[in-house]
């Protein structure tokens, strides 16, 4: 690490409670809508979680984005993914190209897309700049080592992965963000997130690693006890999300940690996807369990496991709609959720504004 | 009626079955999108029911509408809704002048807002056009009668509300919508749609009656009573939806019916909203099971007994948010989610196209 890059001490440090009196006044905005007393349900929680996040009652998430980590996975070796390593290069050039799946639930929400290469194994390109998305490259390495083997990487490179995720969206936040998601991109990334899931949530393992894009059943065999192997030899410690990240995680699962405490750090509020940033998120949470008061949960993964980290942390998801690609698309739709919630917040008029009678007591 | 009015047999008759054909080749489009097998869930299904409600593999929902249908329900003279009847009037006002919580959520997934008075009390301005909504008036009667003490309105009157409200839909698809989602105002309107649904799901009375727009204990007990007298007085016939709708219904509920059985006989998708949404959608599925192959449950209320009517129509909704606010609120977020997989299935590269490596088989 460079000298003048903040530590991970700091950042934790320079997070702060949510004020609770932000949302009390929030709730009372609330009480005198012309509905029925909280009618809307929990959109009201969620626009209430933003005003306390933003310290406001005019809260604003217009300006919104969906941030794709990527990353490479030195458990390809084991062979049981159905998709060669290629793809994750190629699926980053299809993001910049606006033809993946991320980019017309973004364009739908209105939400920019922005990748952040933190490690995966070629170079692209980083003039590569197309319908308004970027990329900028951060690597802390070129793929990890195979967590089966031994550790995925150092102890310093942790540290590296999460502080280069913290710069890059401290830096985007500069630029006048107000609603971040998170999103991944990179082909084995559901191993390092199943074995961090087993072992900070203290779920057995079985009931964390499932099918990812698609693995059969033999190769299903093959990854659990790859990733079980990980752990035995690796011994991570569960009350240490930084070794549990050098020794099972991913260079863009530690991104998207980076990520969260930026959002936390500047009052920014966030949205989790899938597994992988759930996954992410948990080696937030492990760090500065404070972080979850400035997330969401956007929905909720088809891929087993997912429900239990969210059970873990607490957080119940926005949306359950089956999906199970990452990217980043589970957050996007959930944004849109969250602004309808905003904006239902600021624009609808209190019974005593539209002279509509109030309910008998 | 007059003579040149549509008859519902007509109506039905008109209601063709979706083409099996056209979603088999979307789903064929589907397969070679750039992601893994469905691995957005449930917006391939959405795509793909649209593509064949629309027939065409170039789907396009962007022309959107919430159409409130409102009405009166002389049941308000049993006294146990918390709210007065004026609040009918009131918020078709708050609506007119984009200032409820339905116009806050259209606005922000770019619906237009439609009111049509199919039967409240008073007189309102059909001038009244602000920010672009627009008030129909096609009353069927000024309020129905007490249902519980005898049936709420003629055979005769059934069929005109749901005539009107088939006749106003087609005139707004004509106009160019693309996808239309259907919302409620009506004070009492909780009541008879807690008897049409028991009625015409079978399900006990008990498990359908809620608290409504949030009545208290005591309130409670006379509710379900006054409901369970009606049905006893009545004796609406479970196999005729027009009889149900005569004895039990609502003005506004019939409406909601036609404008379900104009999306399907017109081939435009449709959204349910909430409770009394679905009690339409009952009464429509009575008359036309078929019509279901042109809906979408958008949401699932938080009122007592709407899971009840979804699990019996064989619906399963897009979002679960705690919401039972009505006015179209949760058939409004859920279009947006509709729109997301529309541009979805249109955007996404194939794996050809986007040049990236398929998985070995």
């Amino acid at each position: 690490m460079s000298e003048n890059q903040i530590s991970i001490q700091d950042i934790i440090a320079g997070i702060k409670p949510v004020e609770a009196a932000w949302r009390d006044e929030a709730k009372e905005r609330t009480s005198q809508l012309v509905m029925p007393p909280r009618a809307l349900g929990r959109l009201h929680d969620f626009s209430e979680k933003i005003c306390a996040v933003q310290k406001t009652l005019r809260p604003d998430v217009s300006r919104k984005a969906v941030l794709i980590f990527a990353g490479d996975h030195g458990i390809m070796e084991e062979g049981f993914s159905p998709f060669p390593q290629e793809v994750t290069p190629e699926m980053i050039k299809t993001f910049l190209r606006d033809g993946a799946g991320i980019n017309a639930l973004a364009t739908h929400v209105g939400a920019e897309v922005e990748v952040i290469d933190t490690g995966i194994i070629p170079d692209l390109d980083p003039g590569m700049l197309q319908g308004g998305h970027r990329l900028t490259i951060c690597k802390t390495g070129r793929g990890t080592a195979n967590f089966s083997r031994g550790p995925a990487m150092t102890r310093q490179e942790a540290e590296q992965c999460i502080v280069s995720g913290f710069q890059r969206t401290a830096d985007l936040i500069g630029q006048g963000l107000q609603l971040l998601g998170t999103g991944d991109m990179g082909i084995g990334n559901t191993s390092p997130s199943a074995a961090i899931g087993a072992v900070l949530t203290q779920t057995p393992l079985k009931d964390m690693v499932g099918r990812g894009t698609g693995v059969d059943d033999p190769a299903l065999k093959r990854k659990l006890e790859a990733i079980e192997r990980g752990i035995a030899i690796n011994r991570p410690d569960p009350a240490d999300g930084l070794d549990v990240l050098a020794r099972v995680g991913g260079f863009e699962i530690g991104g998207i940690a980076g990520c969260l405490l930026a959002g936390a750090y500047h009052g920014v509020p966030l949205v989790l996807d899938g597994f992988i940033s759930t996954a992410g998120g948990l080696i937030a949470h492990s760090l500065c369990p404070r972080v979850l008061e400035y997330c969401f949960a956007g929905h909720c993964s088809q891929e087993q496991g997912h429900g239990h980290m969210l059970d873990f942390l607490g957080l119940e998801p926005i949306l359950d709609l089956g999906m199970r690609l990452g990217e980043g698309t589970g957050a996007a739709l959930a944004m849109s959720v969250l602004e309808a919630g905003v904006k239902m917040f600021n624009q609808v008029l209190t019974f005593a504004e539209a002279g509509v009678s109030e309910a008998s007591s």
